[in-house]
């Protein structure tokens, strides 16, 4: 599997720790699983690293210890990798390698440490008598994450690039008479095909009125004449995740149907006009927004326009409405502006009770001089 | 898809609200998904439950009200659930409707909720007024969860039956030739053929000398004369999580890879002879570590003898060595013994660095009398 080369990791590392050190941390604890991989291509279910300004701690179990040998001398391994092996718990190997630490500030990710876990660490610490205190941060990585370095954006090219190749094969033949269900494990089928390791989630494929669901599970309704589906599917691609998707018609569609895919389809290129480094991302949602509005569709999107893509299939920028003190989960109006690397689909849709619904989602890339759009899939309504 | 009858759920219910009662608490906040499909039903991927001695709040978004209404008046639906549906953000709803109950003592759990969201939501609170209380409470929902009911107990059943015929078809022709990447995938297209919605986990299909690595993602390796080959496979089905691994040899076996196999199914077979209401899940996996042992494989068996299965395919009850004060993640030695209702994986392992490895896996059903089997599939070792 292609992984980042050393260096790579190298600058991410140093790229952290210029954060450490304008926080006066003298340690950051990374118990996001996404961040661990970030940090250290280490693709397996179970690892904390702690990084500190010479040192980057790499504690997991027996599972994966000989894994990680193998990777010594390629040119992906993680520079500078000291392996800590867990014998009984994580938290106690941590807790252990904390104490070890003596004294010192120690930033923990305050969005991926539970409260049960916050407090047994700190009960641990201060049994032992350590001098280590605890402290809270927010998105350190995450915030390294959002604008992709040079690697990232060659992975996400190329995985939207084979994304759309499926997407291209599938509209060619949605198979009217057969199930939702069906459907979406024949595309689950080609996603593998054409080399991703995984879907990126559960693939939607939703007919007639169940499209009016954004989030339909697909199921023993067969497709027929006269229906709307939507497809929504994404893969994981040297653990980069890209998602697409397109709305069919089953024969030739209704006017009501014809005029609903014409919004959504004018909304999501509006969206994308309006994608550009500098650019809010709350103008971004409103471009789509206000779009559906003039076609008298303002209640029937729910939801936001785009979310960011790259080691997570949701995560930041999110492009959506703005909204004051909503919450912790990244919600906030922090970071409005977006940026030259960030990437993120446009996905406006129009979901109608006991109708039906549309959506169409591309996958963008914020560049130097405004947007590039990764998939590549005609957005015409196609009548299957 | 199959779901617990509504009066299976107020049973559940009503269980989770003796134990507020005995806490003294006015309600309890489930953040984890799990916990809120145990008690509602739903498979969507965001909703919180607040459940009091008289309402059970479901808080969820636009995404999926339309899919909740759909339940109402079906023999599976949620008694007593009242909608809230979410504007902005989950965490201001639940501090909204938190702020509504004036005053109590609510419980959140502390192994689901983060240190942000946590501090955000107490901090709502505080700045609304509010007198209620947050208490941190230890897996309340999980208790009830480990000793499964017999609807529980129904589902895993079938899914084990159905996992079992896709091993058995599965061992009848793993094809020699093939990359371990291309034979996981064909299990993967077996599981869905076979009526699971996903599989439970990444399958594993590790061959010679990667079968050294308990936790092996497939790769570009092809099956040779001469392999050890590990295959580790699960399947989800109506929401229930089955578990199964079978070790081959693709020709005839060498010598050590007889003797490494017998032991390991030793271990195997000592450990469910150890199974038994009332017995210690830590006897239980001392069964299969002594008889590793006996065979000098002691050092090559570095993971626990099983875990638990339902909802989530890593739960209640860990069958592992004894272990004090490991840490706040289920590994306390609190709730010793195993009883009737609980469902599990025995899966002892020997791994060799270098050489390859074997495990054995099935799943079993601690019963009034003793153990089921649920998982059928022959352990003797075959050769492909």
């Amino acid at each position: 599997m292609t992984q980042a080369p050393s260096d790579t990791l190298s600058r991410r590392h140093a790229a952290i720790r210029r954060q450490l050190a304008a926080r006066e941390l003298d340690a950051l604890v990374v118990t996001s699983l996404p961040n661990v991989f970030y940090l250290t291509n280490f693709t397996g279910s179970a690892a904390i690293v702690v990084l500190t300004a010479a040192d980057l701690f790499f504690v997991t179990d027996f599972r994966y210890v000989a894994a990680l040998e193998r990777t010594r001398g390629t040119a992906s391994q993680c520079p500078g990798l000291e392996l800590v092996r867990v014998d009984r718990s994580y938290d106690e190997a941590l807790a252990f390698l904390l104490a070890g630490m003596s004294q010192g500030r120690v930033g923990f990710e305050a969005a991926h440490l539970t409260v049960a876990r916050h407090q047994w660490l700190g009960s641990a610490l201060a049994r032992g008598g350590s001098g280590v205190s605890l402290v809270p941060t927010d998105g350190l990585v995450e915030q390294a994450r959002v604008r992709k370095d040079p690697f990232e954006i060659a992975m996400l090219r190329e995985a939207a690039a084979r994304l759309s190749a499926v997407a291209t094969r599938t509209l060619q033949d949605v198979p009217r008479g057969r199930t939702e269900r069906d459907v979406a494990w024949a595309i689950e089928a080609r996603l593998r095909d054409a080399g991703f390791e995984k879907p990126a989630f559960d693939t939607i494929v939703a007919s007639g009125p169940n499209a009016a669901l954004p989030h339909a599970q697909p199921g023993e309704r067969r497709l027929i004449e006269g229906d709307l589906v939507v497809l929504d599917f994404g893969g994981v691609y040297a653990s980069y995740c890209v998602d697409l998707t397109r709305t069919v018609s089953i024969g030739a569609p209704a006017p009501r149907a014809r005029d609903v895919y014409a919004a959504v389809l004018e909304a999501h290129d509006q969206a994308i006009a309006a994608v550009g480094p500098g650019r809010s991302r709350f103008d971004i949602d409103a471009a789509a927004r206000d779009t559906l509005g003039r076609h008298g569709l303002a209640e029937a999107f729910g939801h936001g326009t785009g979310h960011g893509l790259g080691i997570e299939v949701h995560e930041a920028p999110r492009i959506t409405r703005r909204a004051t003190s909503a919450g912790p989960a990244g919600a906030s109006d922090a970071d409005e502006r977006v940026a030259a690397g960030m990437v993120f689909t446009i996905e406006p849709g129009a979901y109608i009770p006991g109708w039906g619904g549309v959506r169409i989602e591309d996958d963008v890339l914020v560049t130097d001089e405004g947007v590039e759009v990764l998939t590549e899939v005609t957005t015409e309504l196609l009548e299957i």
